[in-house]
């Protein structure tokens, strides 16, 4: 069986552009004793992997050149060698920015798609909505009747995580660039929403949005998103340092205002994290997530694009803001 | 009997200078029914204070004008007019920057003075000793075999860092500006010091003195200090915000680089603290601070100068580094 997969051509300094990535294909074997063979169906673009392009050891080690990249995949398994599953069954893996593979039954994980569809094992019932889970309930520690800022709002995290604080009785301002954002971020359940691009001072625009601050801030931006909320929190206020998208690009650094001081004057508390140190909360996300979705206070979100030669342009969308949602290639 | 006391005359905008304060006198009546008449031995000052000078609020309200100032006091009841108090005791009280007052008893906290100086409860047994206990103990969960950066290693709350993280079995790199100042760090215990007035590159210097890196920063400084923190911290690294002395005089602000994306990618956890908010960590405190200075692990460290009309310089000259460990006014 041939698959297209993409490859790594170099390391990008600033934004990637399309001749960093080309489009390869290998021969796919029969599966040998306890393998199995999948054909992707999905596959997921996330920030993160701007990290991997790099070249250099974060928490994660970089990609290879001139080998196929990795991400989250959901598919089907087409073959088996391995008495745990079967043609039909749905597997999630890492095996991602390629149509199809080989491996072992073991590294797989098995899909219940009885409720959720697979390819939202990718979004919010996946890391995605993991991420969000974490930043809010661990990092933030959100309780009722509180206010939080969720930035990018309109992205794969942000729009989950402005679900679920609403789910969990929190007053949400979003922010995120655009009108038409502005508005997807109100849809989903945004108390108020804010364009960051239509205003020169973006504490004072969240702190009108919001009276009196907020008690937390999730950041997914870095930046001048980050000098903001040192204003806008409230004392005692809680950042849950997610990602900083503003910056993955950058080959040299912005300065920024320095109003640390503020980290004393409040008493703020911020926590950076990866989800992956946090599985621990496995077991109570899937269990809100699916009472949330139950009562229709959470609904996957997600922008599609078609076919493996659309990965590299789906990718380099998560930089110029192209998704709502949660960003999933479709083969 | 006369008072000398030390008014504000205005909120400056930069650094203090003498023209700031001014000597006023008051007369101290005879204690009424409860009261005590207190004759101050020992006052504090602290770099928070400068946040009273401001004229805005921020956790504590500004100092008023034309009015005597506030702060931590240490003297000896003259006289008394409350069943607790005889002439003779002990007693701490914020009624500093002033030689005498009359105050309620029931606001006055008497001293047992059997095994700790007067002077050391503004100190090292007093709110400075016990912010750098909660900073290590609480915010940076300081654990033995863990490295620490201590910064303003050679002032109040960094030389009572320094000493508790060696008693907590911790290997600790102090930074201070100038030479004196770095030998002062090693002579009560730091295991390397760094001068961060000779180095343009602080955080490579703090790497090499603690090669690898460090488990917990405690924040006195701000600015450079921070942003090479960012940079030396070792994965889930973790900060005690507890000041950002380099900042406290800055009418403007000076740009900083953006280096934030190391709290996500190393996950740090940060925490800006007021040591008021936690005031139930008392007798953990007590109980260790005894334990130590018993055996001889921690040593009250004090700069002195004489006399009320020597406050505001000795306040200023927290800012230009005059003091090692505790400055202290004799009255």
């Amino acid at each position: 069986m041939k698959s297209r997969e993409v490859h790594l051509t170099a390391y990008p300094k600033g934004e990637p552009t399309p001749e960093h990535f080309k489009l390869g294909e290998a021969d796919i074997p029969e599966p040998a004793e306890g393998e199995v063979r999948v054909v992707n169906k999905w596959l997921s673009v996330d920030p993160y992997m701007r990290g991997r392009m790099s070249g250099i050891r974060t928490y994660i080690d970089p990609f290879a050149l001139g080998a196929p990249m990795e991400g989250g995949a959901v598919g089907q398994v087409e073959s088996s060698n391995h008495e745990g599953f079967a043609p039909g069954d749905w597997v999630m893996s890492m095996n991602g920015w390629r149509e199809a593979y080989v491996a072992p039954g073991q590294g797989l994980q098995k899909l219940d798609t009885t409720h959720i569809a697979p390819e939202d094992y990718l979004g919010i019932a996946g890391l995605t909505g993991m991420t969000a889970y974490v930043g809010l309930k661990r990092c933030i520690d959100l309780q009722a009747g509180e206010s939080v800022w969720i930035s990018a709002g309109a992205g794969a995290v942000g729009s989950a995580a402005i679900q679920f604080s609403k789910a969990m009785g929190a007053k949400v301002v979003a922010t995120a660039g655009g009108q038409d954002k502005v508005e997807y971020c109100r849809s989903i359940g945004a108390d108020s929403a804010v364009d960051y691009k239509s205003t020169d001072n973006l504490a004072k625009a969240v702190k009108q949005a919001n009276e009196g601050g907020v008690d937390g801030y999730f950041e997914n931006v870095g930046g001048t998103h980050w000098t903001a909320a040192l204003e806008v929190l409230k004392p005692k206020g809680r950042i849950a340092a997610c990602g900083m998208i503003q910056r993955y690009n950058d080959a040299g650094a912005q300065p920024l205002p320095d109003n640390l001081t503020n980290i004393v004057a409040k008493s703020l508390h911020i926590q950076g994290f990866i989800v992956s140190d946090h599985f621990d909360m496995l077991e109570s996300f899937i269990g809100d997530l699916g009472a949330w979705m139950a009562a229709g206070k959470v609904t996957p979100r997600n922008t599609v694009k078609e076919g493996i030669e659309n990965m590299p342009s789906a990718f380099m969308g998560l930089f110029s803001g192209e998704n709502t949602g949660k960003m999933l290639v479709k083969l």
